[in-house]
């Protein structure tokens, strides 16, 4: 391989960690505020952090069988999460300032992840469906699990155009991939996607529909 | 082989799948109607959906290392899943009316779950007692994930006699791969048993034992 | 290998599993307790049992790919959760009474599981950092799907010194591990560490610090 070709594939393989470890560390932010928010002590919000930036991408190596799985066996994605942990612990009210800031932060997480995600899906030879899945969940496994810990019904299962933002940008891939579109445009195509319509649906409030439950209480359960 | 029995086996085979998917739709209908019922969005309906027809069988896989689990490699699981959390989206009203029918095809479901799975764990080796208690937890593990995504205590965990239903088919399953009873009729006995237990449970309207705390306030915890 | 080593050692072993079994035991107390409280019944109460006692163990065998994890192929943990919970269902209220000695027992499972979970994760090969939190998580697993499993924010995110307890031990015995220490003492190190952590922290009320959250109200999440 000529020596520029080999400097170029270096520098695209440096910049997606800088940018999954930016993931990282937005995500786990997101997860110590609703620690904070909900006064665990250091621990509970530190726990959080791990949990929110790295859930995701764990769920999904134990489905496809990469264990252990790379947030576990790899100490820098702990780091990252708990250096926003602790970050977040001492200064919470500044940062709360900023939410607008770590929305959009939070978006760029999301892209680099379900791309990510799906890309090492298709790589464990998932069919093309079930990586694009993987993708989303490895973007939304990680909000998943924060609130599931905090005993609230999470966030994406209820608002906004967050987890089909994710699913456009795997499905983007796995599509190129299907298509043997070159990796690094398909990579840039589906980050973009993800992204781009995840600061539409903040900016424009997208919401997904939501039917009625005409008949029947909310507690009236499916099962007597 | 002669021919005729092929035949029978490939009628068999197909039957079991047949069954199977009736399993998946009816418990995705269940956790389609609870993401209703608590004004999720489409998505959520969807994931809820998913979760309650397949998150036993992915626990299942998991913990005997069957992975990609077959929930997340074969797509028909999943577009089944889809297929009726739409259904149930777009006409929520009517199918309400129709929920002590759900029960019964629930009670199906339970059954036919409850029976593979004790077979899948037989099949990679699990001792007796575990293939019993994973087949069990076949059937009830969708409807566990489903409740936990809502933020509630599983019902199955409250309710009437839904898990020991379970147990009893998968145990008699178990009971017949150790006393080396022919495959089809220990399937047919096992499915029957769980049917008519859970039916009789809906019926008569048993429930099992609740012990009574007389001491000690609803959150006295065990921790101080 | 001399006889008296042999006998000495398998002396070690035998203490080493009633030590586990002892640990499962009283952390299947304390999810059977809970399940009381919360007026589960029987079936309810015995899941609770088995997941307060066993998730940890299970968890961190899913992590570094043990599978079927110990938790399910081994019956003795299953029978001694079991125990544990008809124990708790028949006399709850004299047991009630005694929850400052479960506290203690508590604090001895604590400490073995931390213990016994670093030494598995390093036997399987996982890195220093990673080996002392999956011990950590052994000890604490459990006891957080019990509180998941209830709908409510798990105690250790929120409570007293428990986790660092739980890490303290574990840490430990990774060091040991580092610099070559002989097996024995270093697992009575450790073991000790978690457990006397814990003792004084339950005697003098000792807390590790929260945030003050003082902008935003408590549901003012991070994504609007």
């Amino acid at each position: 391989m000529p020596l520029n070709l080999l400097l170029e594939q270096k520098t695209i393989h440096d910049l997606l960690l800088v940018f999954d470890l930016a993931g990282t560390f937005v995500f786990a932010i997101s997860g110590a505020m609703l620690g904070v928010q909900r006064r665990l002590d250091i621990f509970g919000i530190l726990v959080l952090s791990f949990a929110a930036s790295s859930a995701g991408g764990i769920a999904r190596d134990l489905l496809i069988g990469a264990v252990p799985p790379a947030g576990i066996s790899d100490w820098r994605y702990l780091a990252v999460s708990l250096a926003a942990g602790l970050l977040t612990f001492v200064c919470y009210s500044p940062m709360a300032r900023l939410r607008r800031a770590i929305l959009i932060f939070d978006a760029a997480g999301l892209a680099l992840f379900a791309v990510a995600g799906a890309e090492k899906a298709l790589a464990h030879g998932l069919n093309p469906l079930m990586a694009a899945l993987l993708g989303m969940l490895t973007g939304i496994g990680g909000g998943i699990v924060r609130d599931l810990l905090v005993a609230r019904t999470p966030a994406v299962l209820q608002s906004d155009l967050y987890a089909v933002a994710a699913l456009a940008g795997a499905g983007l891939v796995v599509v190129g991939h299907l298509l043997n579109w070159p990796v690094v445009p398909t990579t840039i195509a589906g980050t973009g996607a993800c992204l781009g319509l995840r600061l539409m649906a903040i900016h424009y409030r997208w919401n997904l529909p939501v039917a009625r439950p005409t008949e029947g209480g909310e507690e009236g359960g499916d099962r007597e």
